[in-house]
C-alpha cells in the first residue's frame, strides 16, 4: 500500500524560541519513504542529529512571528501488520543488548506499579505475544478511547485512575502493563490511514518471538489491517514528542494531518 | 587523592534469577581506575555491554543458592570538585546533540510539573550554575535527608510532598527542578568517602558554561571537597540501578561498602 | 542557494545481487534537505540502517532484470564554502574523540607513508589551514586532473606515482598528506553544482581551527564558491561508495546525474 | 582457564608526546576479566573513550622523561575455541549492519585484490567456515611465520610477496582472503597463553554461521586450543594499534610481556 501523509503545524511565534522537531520518517525494515518533503517557513537555519533511539531530530529556533512547518511523505507500507499469536516471551538473558532500555519504568510508563495487575489481566495467556493480546483486551473494555481528552501528557498511573485517555494514554497504559512483565515495549509515534479524526497517532510495540510486533490499543483498529507510519520511537512521550519546544510555552494555532492512499501509478 | 572502595552484595536466590549490573566504574575526565577487582561467586557466565549513557554493563543468571558479587577499584580521585560560580546557562540551540536527553522529563523527575516552583526558588539567580546553588541551598533547608528513609525509589513529586528523603530522592528533586529550568541535569551512582553511614551513594550533575558539574544536596558535602567515584550516569535512577533483576523480587542479605583513602606508596 | 540534485543509475542484473547504498543527503550544518525522492524500479524490499560515520545507507537484493535507481534531492546549501586562513592545527590531544578515526591510515590513504613528503611540500606555512592550502597548491601543479582516467580507486601512493588521477584520486592523496601532518582528514562524496562533465563527486573535509573545512583539489574549484551537496562521509573511498555490491561485478549501463539551481519560488 | 596476564612498555620521551593507548581487555562474551591493573609512571592526566569498534581506548599526553605504562589482567578465558566445521556463509542480505564494515577492504587488507586467488585457494571447500580453513592451511604451507621479520605493519598485498611475516601480517592476509569471499573478517589484538617467544598477539575472527570465530594462521596454535585474551578489535592494525603516539617516533626502549595460567584458589 502506498500512503501520502503530510502534517502542516502552524506557530505565532513571540520570542526567538528554540525547538526539537521529530518528524521524519525512516526507512526501515517495515516501511519505504520514496519522496518526502519538509519545508519552513520563513526559512532558517536547521541542523540534524539521530537520537539515541535511532529517530532523526532537526534542531531550529523559531524567529517571531507567523512559523510553518510542513512535512509530506510517500511510504509504502505493509496491507496488514504482522501478527503472531502463540509467540512466544524473550527469556530476559536472551535479549538484545539494545532491547533491554525498553524493559525499564520511564517518565509516563512507571512499570514498577503493574506487576500485580498485570499479572491479573494476563491470567491463562501464554506468556509473550498472547498476554500481549490479552493486555490490549482489557484495556478496549476498561479504558475508555476519547480524542482529545488530555492536553498534556498523562502517566500510566492517572490513565489508570481516569478510566479514560487519548491513543497516547491507551497506549502508555499498555506498556507499562508489558514491562511489568518483563515484555519489553516500546512507544511509536506517526500516521495511521483512516484514522478518524485524523491527526497524528501513538501506537506501541513489543518484542516477543525474538522481533518487534505492533499493538494498537484503539477500538476499531483491526489487528490485520496497515496503514501504519512510524516516525518515532521511544520509551514514552517523553522520547518521542513530535515537537519538544523550550522557554516559553507556544501552541500550535493550527495543525492541517492529512493521510491518502495513492495507487503505485499515481506515484510514479 | 587516591581511594580503594569496594562493595560486597550477597543474595540467597531461590531460581535461576537474571541480572544486569552496574557496577564498574569507568576512567574519565574525573578519575582514573587504576586497579580493578570484579569477582561472583560461585562463577558463572557474564557478558558485558555498554549502555546508551555509556556505563558498563554486565549481564548474567544467578544460580540457586548463595551468590556473592564483589567489586573493588582504586581510584585517583579530584580532591576538590570543579566549581564555577557565575557560570552561565547554555542556550538551549547551543547545547551539544548528547546533552539534550538530560532535558527530558524521566521516570523519577518529572520536571514538567516544577516550571513555576522552580522559577521562584532560583529568583534573583544568575542563569546557570548560581541556579543550581539556589536549588541546593533550597534542598537543604526544606528537605529533610534521612539514609534509609526508602527503599524503593520515589519521584521527585512524592519526595517534595514527604519532605524527607535518601541521597538519590534528593538528587531527583534537584534534577527535576534543573531541568524545569531548561538546564539539563544528570544522576551519578557511585562512591563517596567520607559518608556516613558508609553505603553506596547518588548525587547529580549540570550542564552549565559548557561543560558538566558535579553538585550534591545531602549535608555537610561541603561544596569543594571530593572524594567522589562516579559508577553510573543516566536521566535517574530507573538508569543506573546498581542492579536490576528480573522475575521474582530478590533483595541483598547482606552489603558491604567500603571506601577509604590510600596513600600512593601503599598502592604501587 | 537552492538546487536540485538527481542521480539515476540503471542496472542490468543476471543474477539476484545484494547492494549497499548510499545515495541519501543527510540534513546538517551545512545543508538542508527540503525535498527528497528515492525509488527503486522494480520495486523490492529496502531496510536502511546508519553506519559508524553517520551516513543513511540503503540495503536491498536487486531482482533479474532491468534495476533502476533513482534519487533526487532539493537542498539549500551555502552560497561560499567558510574558509579560514590561519586557522590553527589543533594539538592531537584537544581533538574530539570522534576526529581521532580520521587520523589513521585508511586502504586508499597510506598516510603512514608521505611524512617527509608532506612536510616538505608544506614548509613555511603554519600548522593548520595553511598547510592544507600548500598541500592542495601542489596537488593542483603536480597531479593533473583527469575525469575518467581511473575506473576503480586506486591509493595514495598511486596516484602520486601515476601524476593523473580522477576527483577521488586526488582527494585520496590530499587526504593522505593531511593525516601524515596530525591533521584530520576525511573523504566526501556528493554532487557538486556547475562540475564539468557532470558527474557524482568527491572532495574532503579537514579539521583545522577546531571544525571541518571543505577543500577541493580539482582546478577551477574557487576556493569561495559554493553548490557542494554532501551524501556520504568517511575515511577513504572505500568507506564511501555510492553503492557496494558483492557477488559478481555489475557495472551501470547508464547513469545520469544532474545539479541545477533554482529559484526559492520555483522550489515552493 | 584462569590466566594473569601483564604487559610492561617502557619509553624514554624527549618532547611532550600524545598517545592512544588500547591495553584494556573488555568482559564478553569470551572472557571474564576479575582483575585489572593498569599503571602510569609518573602519574599524568587520563581520559578514556570508546572507538568506534567498541574498544575502550585511553588518551594521554606522556611527559618528557622515563615513562612506563604498567597494566595486568587475571581473566576467565575458554579452554578451547569453538571450532565449526561446515557453518555456511552468511548470505550479505542475511549480515547485521554492524558487521558490514569487515567486509570492506582496508588499509592492511586490500580485499579488493585477492578475489581470485582466494576463489582458486578454498576451491571445493563449502562456502563458509571450511573456506576459512583452506585459507589458513594455505597460508600455513605459503607464509612463512617468523616472529620479528617485520617492525612496521605491511598490506596483505605486500605479505603475499615476501612469503614471511609476523603473527599480524598472516592475519591481514587471511583477512583480506576472506574479505574477497564476501566473509567477514576482523582483526583481533591480544595475549595468548604458551606463544614463544613470548609478545603480544594477533589473530582474526570470521564471520559464519551467524556469529564470529577464531582463526590463527600461526603455525602450532592447535585449532582447539584457547587461552586468548583478547585486547582491542578492528577491521586491521591501523585500528587496533596497542599504541597510537603523534609527534616525532618514539619506540619503546624495554617491552616484558607476560602469561601464566593461575589456579582458580591462588586467584580469590
Amino acid at each position: 500500500m502506498w500512503l501520502r501523509a503530510s502534517n502542516r503545524l502552524l506557530f505565532e511565534i513571540a520570542e526567538p524560541t528554540p525547538f526539537i522537531l521529530m518528524l521524519r520518517p525512516r526507512s526501515g525494515t517495515q516501511q519505504w519513504i520514496a519522496r518526502e518533503e519538509y519545508n519552513v517557513v520563513p526559512g532558517c537555519p536547521v541542523t540534524e542529529f539521530t537520537d539515541i533511539y535511532g529517530n532523526l531530530c532537526q534542531r531550529l529556533v523559531a524567529p517571531v512571528g507567523r512559523f510553518e512547518i510542513y512535512t509530506l511523505a510517500e511510504v509504502q507500507v505493509a496491507d496488514e501488520m504482522d501478527r503472531a499469536p502463540g509467540a512466544p516471551f524473550v527469556e530476559v538473558q536472551a535479549l538484545p543488548d539494545a532491547v533491554l532500555d525498553y524493559m525499564l519504568p520511564s517518565r509516563y510508563c512507571e512499570s514498577d506499579r503493574f506487576n500485580l495487575m498485570a499479572t491479573e489481566i494476563t491470567q491463562g495467556a501464554l506468556p509473550g505475544y498472547d498476554q500481549v493480546v490479552a493486555i490490549v483486551r482489557w484495556l478496549r473494555e476498561r479504558i475508555r478511547y476519547e480524542p482529545g481528552s488530555s492536553d498534556i501528557p498523562v502517566s500510566a498511573v492517572e490513565v489508570n485512575q481516569r478510566g479514560v485517555g487519548v491513543c497516547r494514554d491507551l497506549s502508555h497504559l499498555a506498556i507499562a502493563l508489558c514491562r511489568s512483565l518483563s515484555i519489553p515495549a516500546r512507544l511509536v509515534v506517526g500516521y495511521l490511514h483512516g484514522l478518524e479524526p485524523m491527526d497524528m497517532h501513538a501506537w506501541f510495540e513489543v518484542y516477543v518471538g525474538h522481533r518487534w510486533y505492533t499493538f494498537d490499543p484503539i477500538p476499531g483498529s483491526q489487528p490485520l489491517y496497515g496503514g501504519y507510519i512510524s516516525i518515532g520511537y521511544g520509551r514514552d512521550a517523553a522520547d518521542v514528542a513530535l515537537y519538544n519546544q523550550f522557554g516559553s510555552p507556544v501552541y500550535p494555532i493550527d495543525q492541517q494531518v492529512s493521510v491518502e492512499n495513492i495507487a503505485r501509478d499515481a506515484r510514479v
